[in-house]
């Protein structure tokens, strides 16, 4: 008999589970405490891991079901928690520099992917898509780095967030609008109603949220019920989670609204206890990062520095644009809020993923996409760490 | 085009994650809730939500790979918070009267499960699967109930962790052995390798390993490194788990294990972190008993009237084989130690699921056997209530 087999069923099912977390969170964090050894940031520690561990090098894991799920809980504790540490009133009165900076970090970056791709010779659909993809921001990353040192609290994090959260909304309408194009036809009118719908809520959570919450968690106090205020977090992140979704906005945007919703509302124990699910996820969201580069597309040296080139441009633009949008704050906070966008993240790929599904975009020019938003991921921690050169934890007071 | 469909593709790639966690967990929480409100124990508010909105009645929720993943996850964090309140010298010091508890806790269960299946006429090896069925103890449930109390640390709570653990042992054996008959032919050689290797991994963690974690977070301190001890504690947890899963031990023994050697050697801080995730993932434990259980299958009289005469034998053959084990201390002790390995949860449900799988089992009895496995479950919350009546929580002093 298959004794052993057996004994593995019996044995909860299957090692998959833990298997699989042990692997990922222990590479991770062995790299991340390897890099802050060296001076260097633990976050980029976690990406590598990604890469080591993925089809890149080892190809020990393969980014799956289970650890895309693991992932995006990760990307959702991030930003829930990040939002906890955000007022929601401080963020509207930067609603208008994040705006602008918002909408020139989208401008600037897609005319320049576009621009590079056309003269390079790559068709038009792609040149449109390489542009819409370098469009996406990952305020995850940023978040990361800033929370870790203290530093959300200062005038050019709120912008970046806020500013975050605005190219969201804005890059999910380019994207709506180039997969338009692709398919041979936009449609307008659905067009502004996904517009309306998605800046309403936003605007509407930002705005009467943490009233509203308010509320709600001083009536459960009144009740008395133990953990509750931790359930009720929890309901509302995944709640408002789903509601994003539906209001055409990403999930993370509405984990973030649910934080700030809160911030203002829930005792230092519920920090406690979503930093713990947090800094189990994280790193499966940021070695996810890296499991989904895959090297061997951009193989030959033609497609590579086709790579290194927008990865350059990807940079730029993002300071540039984003910079010139807050330029009025004075030279070093532009720079902080420029560096700040800067990756790309899990939101570069997403694009990339539905130009190839769609077949518009071939396979080298995925792989170049992808490899701009892992890099720009793994330079913004270090990038940031410069610009924020000076900034004590202490100015959180300078608002 | 087909916008909304994009704009959901775009929005984090999937609704389906954040809507399942808020079902589920909503659910279980408002029941739990409602539960506590009418002072019945939330826990099963827990379960019951499973079964409401599971496939036995509203149907809004099937059991899948992701929810089982998440019901995992729950499960080994329940043990793994268990084991971290627990030191493992005082565990070691019932060891004794443990064995004795759980040896006796497997041969009265399997008999009357045994005796009653073939008093009803039901062919032999299904008899005996039912008996091996009624052998499992789902620690979980209890460890839940009493860490919520405050009452792990009484003499009868360390008893039925410790022939818990011992149990999950012997029970592997038990359903290896019988599963062997089923096929036709038992491999006594392979079963005394697997029974050596599972008693000699739990033994040697149990009796060294505090003191090898202690070593190892004392030099982790000296590193200096932040978050590090929940990282290590992490490490240890899944890394400990996929040990066990390969000696042949459930992966949830090895989370209890790497908790009890911890818990004489991390902060209090672990501890809130480690409740954080708990708190989140717990809830999936329990309404996964519920979403499993399908009364469809004990529909008509006849197998529905079987049902409950197992499931009332089931509570009272481990009241009086563990309770025996245990009557040196006293009548009371006795009662709360058999009461406390009442419930069978999803160990009897896994037992039952090879029986199916193996073709020995037919729907009806595997129906029986789930009944009995979620009704244990069910009941367990409050005979312990009742039979751990008068024990105040200031008694942790007692041993």
């Amino acid at each position: 008999m298959d004794l052993s087999h057996l004994a593995l069923w019996l044995a909860s099912s299957d090692v998959t589970l833990p298997l699989t977390i042990f692997v990922v969170f222990g590479t991770a964090k062995l790299l991340e405490e390897l890099f802050e050894r060296f001076g260097l940031p633990g976050i980029v520690g976690n990406i590598l891991a990604g890469i080591l561990i993925g089809p890149s090098l080892f190809g020990w894991i393969q980014p799956g079901e289970f650890l895309t799920a693991l992932a995006e809980l990760g990307v959702m504790f991030l930003l829930f928690q990040v939002g906890l540490h955000v007022k929601a009133s401080e963020l509207m009165s930067v609603g208008l520099t994040a705006t602008v900076t918002a909408t020139l970090g989208v401008i600037v970056p897609f005319i320049a992917g576009w621009g590079i791709l056309r003269l390079w010779g790559e068709p038009h659909i792609e040149a449109i898509f390489t542009g819409a993809a370098m469009v996406a921001t990952s305020v995850g990353i940023t978040a990361r780095v800033l929370g870790e040192k203290g530093l959300l609290n200062l005038q050019a994090s709120k912008i970046i967030l806020a500013a975050a959260v605005i190219d969201d909304v804005i890059g999910l309408l380019v994207l709506a609008l180039v997969s338009g194009l692709a398919k041979g036809g936009v449609n307008y009118a659905e067009l502004a109603t996904t517009a309306i719908l998605a800046i309403g809520f936003t605007v509407l959570v930002a705005k009467w949220g943490t009233r509203a919450m308010g509320r709600v968690v001083k009536r459960a106090e009144n009740l008395n019920l133990g953990e509750s205020q931790f359930a009720l977090a929890m309901i509302l992140l995944f709640g408002l989670s789903v509601v994003s979704v539906y209001m055409g906005v990403a999930a993370i945007i509405g984990a973030f609204l649910a934080g700030m919703a809160l911030s203002e509302n829930v005792t230092t124990r519920v920090h406690d206890l979503v930093f713990g699910v947090s800094e189990l996820f994280v790193p499966f969201f940021l070695a996810g990062i890296g499991l989904h580069m895959d090297l061997t597309a951009i193989g030959n040296l033609h497609v590579l520095t086709l790579a290194i080139v927008i990865l350059i441009a990807a940079v730029i633009s993002k300071i540039v644009g984003c910079g010139l949008g807050a330029v009025k704050l004075g030279r070093t906070d532009a720079l902080r809020v420029g560096v700040g966008m800067v990756p790309r993240g899990e939101v570069g790929m997403v694009v990339a993923q539905i130009g190839l599904s769609l077949g518009v975009v071939k396979k080298e020019i995925y792989g170049v996409v992808v490899f701009m938003s892992v890099m720009t991921t793994i330079i913004a921690p270090a990038l940031l760490t410069w610009a924020y050169r000076g900034a004590a934890v202490e100015d959180t007071g300078e608002e």
